[in-house]
């Protein structure tokens, strides 16, 4: 076993992108719902659009220009900003806000529910996401995620990359912050994670933006473990 | 299915007592020290008497008379001023410490496991107790207890029965307070969910102080629900 696993207790995931596959997932709905309507619609250009809006989004809560608020009443404002301009306006408030529910049914990755069943063995698994804790909760449950506890950036009143959500999960672990490992396919996540003492594993999800997007750039050596998908990431692990 | 249940999406479990036998788990592990250490130790009474401290220890944080402290400190503290009366003074840090830890080692009830499973079906099913959060975490993974999530009295810094505990786990669950069911063995805990407008199910727990100890008191119709155990429970919320 490498020696960084040796002192992990607890592995932190985050989810949208890492966990499960939001553009294939958002793209689907949004396919049927076009043609029951029976219109055309770009559905992964609309999840593309629907998931550009995120993070600008988070930055205004950030930075306090918007109060605290669920990643629910986010994603509602984005789709509502995003509708017009793909047909989808005559979607009426309760169509809305079913669509906007896609979120909390988005679909694991192949190899996200077994290889979470290997880590969960041998370690503590949590979440660690800017998702609300029902919608995470509502995830799990219709996904099979098999997580020992659900933490979200919520608890903290703090969106990632705030120091406050690793503090916070090793906190809540009641962990020092060196024996829990963010698990995350976003280097910039795992960046942030590790200059607050976290250990860190990137994995690897090349179509989390479509096969044409190349996997952004790590360093070598920059992350504790570089994996393939989450039964790799277990083999690795293991003892 | 009683018209109570038709509005409830999610049931909130007090722990100790309710799902897990505290007095039988504490008392186990502390007849086998004592039994290591070759002395005579009343172990029922120890885990009654370290029990009995638990709530004046609360109280005395719920008026502000001592700082937050997880209930891991708290039963570390009154673990401290129990042992020499018991025969148990030359316990050291370490051992004391692990001790200290059977509370995470709680074993469930006989019906809990399977009951949890089949209400788990129907229903969000959540932890709301004043245990720390690591603490529920560790206790769902060794004991197989399959919670949607762990919500913990630390999440929201009160102690039950604070009405910001009942509001606070309808808050993270996002649902309006009525549409989630307390579920405890403890009349006290429901009647303070009930006043803040949560339902209720009283689930007898007649071993829960020793067989010798009568069950409270409780008025009739005076709660939603009242099951012999949670596999009883789970057949009367069925639709």
């Amino acid at each position: 076993m490498n020696h960084a696993a040796s002192a992990v207790k607890a592995l932190a995931f985050d989810v949208f992108g890492t966990v499960v596959d939001w553009r294939g997932s958002v793209a689907r709905e949004v396919a049927m719902i076009a043609k029951h309507m029976n219109i055309q619609v770009d559905a992964l250009a609309f999840a593309d659009a629907w998931r550009a809006g995120y993070a600008p989004a988070m930055d205004r809560v950030r930075k306090g220009e918007l109060p605290w608020m669920h990643i629910d009443s986010l994603h509602r404002m984005i789709l509502d900003s995003i509708v017009e301009q793909f047909g989808l306006g005559k979607l009426n408030d309760e169509q809305r806000e079913n669509l906007n529910k896609v979120w909390h049914r988005l679909s694991p990755w192949p190899d996200t529910v077994a290889g979470l069943h290997a880590l969960k063995k041998q370690f503590t698994i949590t979440t660690l996401s800017n998702g609300n804790f029902s919608l995470l909760t509502a995830m799990a449950k219709n996904a099979g995620l098999p997580w020992d506890c659900i933490v979200s950036a919520e608890l903290f009143k703090h969106y990632k990359p705030d120091p406050e959500t690793y503090h916070g999960v090793a906190g809540l672990l009641n962990l020092p912050i060196e024996q829990v490992m963010l698990c995350a396919s976003h280097p910039s996540d795992l960046r942030a994670a590790k200059a607050q003492g976290m250990r860190t594993a990137y994995v690897m999800r090349p179509f989390e933006f479509g096969e044409h997007v190349p996997l952004p750039k790590v360093e070598a050596g920059e992350f504790d473990f570089v994996a393939q998908d989450f039964v790799d990431l277990a083999r690795q692990l293991a003892t």
